[in-house]
């Protein structure tokens, strides 16, 4: 690529150099096969070796011991996860506890009242999701407790999982999805879709306790069984075969720089550039998410006091080789998602713009 | 790509050299815009333009009208297809009349079943789907009349429709999707995975006319509900872009093909091939679908008479560069897919050898 654009967009999003062009390379001929990835069966060695070289390999990324944990790979993005999850372990009577700290979390919920008592448990809508929820009301006998780990639209994350006791604890981790350590032992479900920061659009992982799905339900269609998934490895019908192939070289990539351990380093040097330049230049600049501890490392969001400059920084950022700062379209301002690919560079060009047109315009 | 192998497999499966290659360019880099296609946003006006292409001009090559159908981009396969089409028409008391006309006709079936009145109108299971249901039994008020329009297991595929009157004729496609001209505006809704003839794994193509739409149940979670898909032009959540851009590239080759009609004429000729092979050889060989106007252009499947030999003829095409002959695991024997972008001279170089290994063996 001749001249490298800084992508800021929020999903999908920027993914390693190394990546596509190995991608490029398997559209065109795979291990000197004769036929692209895009042309070989799901059910031959080719396809194979990938499929189960990506299952293991996000299981051991995650510190997952696949004796009790499996891999899932899954379609319709994470918004499908909101209604199957629930017609996986829900019904009429049976509960489960919403902790609502964004737009999506408010998705999920709503989706999942088609299949049960889908509750929320807690929500930080009344500060416009600028921070999470601190406590939940517990429902007894609920089915999980469901949280968003990051939240891209208004720019929080959980560094703490909240305590849930004998509850099992699932999430949608799309847009913070192996951008840190944590112990990913405490969920018993966990999904998101690829393309904010593991690969293309097209396919969403799960990771899945197999005890926590051996209780799940049996009488829905079989398309839509998280136990399907399992039983057949995600081979009950035709995988997405291209975003799995990517999925699984991003796994490798994130490998060589040295696992979460690194990436999580690097990851909260850069969201700590941002985050520093914006607190220095309040109120300037007003960083939307004020409570520090909730702070994303992976969706950065401020806004500007004086909102009539906004076009004009979104402007000079272009000019400057940035894409995609703009805010969600339904809460405005500015976005910068610097995902585990998004290079410090170009985290220290923003920062360093942020400066420039605050001391021109302040 | 040095030594480009005869991919006769089901699916994923061979896609046109020019696809590929144009392909494996936007992994790299998307209109010069500094970004790879699998990093550019779903909103942004490089995508966007890709999915108002694709969305046009399958209706186009359908010769279908832009005011009465739409094009939408599905997830899950057609397998997904089969519970959602059901959750989206039927509920309990509702009926549609399912004809059965191979394993996957079946199964559209069984999902069905969980949400509604679906019944078995006609089924040729008798006679191992080795041929079309002749009749079926109409439901008075059905929903819709479901068909399978290729049977890529068994080798048989539709082309004369059935007769359904009032009621709104549905069909999974999925196999000889964009493989001949028919009169489209039959159907009232039908879909098929993009992975046997018009593009990667990862899309369902689905063409519906909006009246039929219009109808459908609205007490469904969102991202079930086509009309999500339609008052969304299938952006409600990430669609799957790449699998999308590889399938614009397809419908473009079609056209520079000369469309359809160009199309189906050298469908028509690829099989002649075969089945003249096929039928002067035996009983050496022994076509499975015996009645000659139901048997598919886009997969041809047989046996031999000695079946010892299947070996030993599959190891022969596997030398000669002939890739995944074998029939699906459920039926054995042979199966040659030879959708749209596979070679006229690979099928004459297959046709060549039963020839040859008849006149060895027999």
């Amino acid at each position: 690529m001749s001249h490298r654009i800084l992508n800021f967009s929020a999903g999908p999003a920027i993914l390693p150099e190394p990546v596509l062009a190995e991608a490029a390379d398997g559209v065109r001929e795979i291990n000197g096969s004769g036929m692209s990835l895009l042309e070989v069966s799901h059910r031959g060695k080719d396809y194979e070796a990938i499929h189960a070289d990506a299952e293991s390999r996000l299981l051991k990324t995650l510190s997952l011991n696949p004796e009790e944990y499996a891999t899932l790979f899954l379609q319709g993005g994470a918004s499908q996860q909101f209604a199957m999850l629930a017609q996986n372990f829900l019904k009429p009577g049976v509960s489960a506890d919403y902790i609502v700290s964004g737009d999506w979390g408010a998705k999920a919920l709503s989706e999942a009242k088609f299949y049960g008592d889908a509750r929320e448990a807690a929500s930080s809508k009344g500060e416009k999701y600028s921070e999470l929820p601190r406590s939940f009301t517990r429902t007894p006998g609920a089915r999980y407790v469901h949280i968003t780990t990051n939240n891209t639209i208004e720019g929080t994350e959980y560094f703490d999982l909240p305590e849930t006791g004998e509850t099992p604890l699932v999430a949608d981790t799309s847009s913070d999805f192996l951008a840190l350590r944590r112990d990913y032992s405490k969920f018993a479900f966990l999904y998101g879709g690829a393309q904010k920061n593991v690969g293309p659009a097209g396919v969403v992982l799960a990771v899945a306790r197999k005890s926590f799905l051996a209780e799940a339900n049996t009488d829905i269609p079989k398309i839509y069984s998280y136990k399907t998934f399992l039983d057949n490895r995600s081979l009950y019908n035709t995988p997405p075969t291209f975003a799995i192939y990517v999925v699984g070289l991003v796994l490798k990539w994130i490998e060589s720089e040295g696992g979460l351990e690194a990436i999580e380093v690097r990851n909260k040097r850069k969201a700590a550039i941002l985050y520093n330049a914006l607190d220095e230049l309040t109120p300037f600049y007003g960083p939307t998410v004020t409570n520090k501890s909730d702070r994303s490392l992976m969706n950065v969001t401020w806004r500007l006091a004086d909102e009539s400059l906004e076009p004009e920084l979104l402007a000079e950022a272009k000019k400057a080789g940035m894409d995609g700062l703009k805010g969600h379209r339904s809460v405005g301002g500015f976005r910068a998602s610097i995902y585990n690919a998004f290079p410090e560079k170009g985290v220290q060009a923003l920062a360093d713009l942020l400066r420039d047109f605050a001391g021109r315009k302040g």
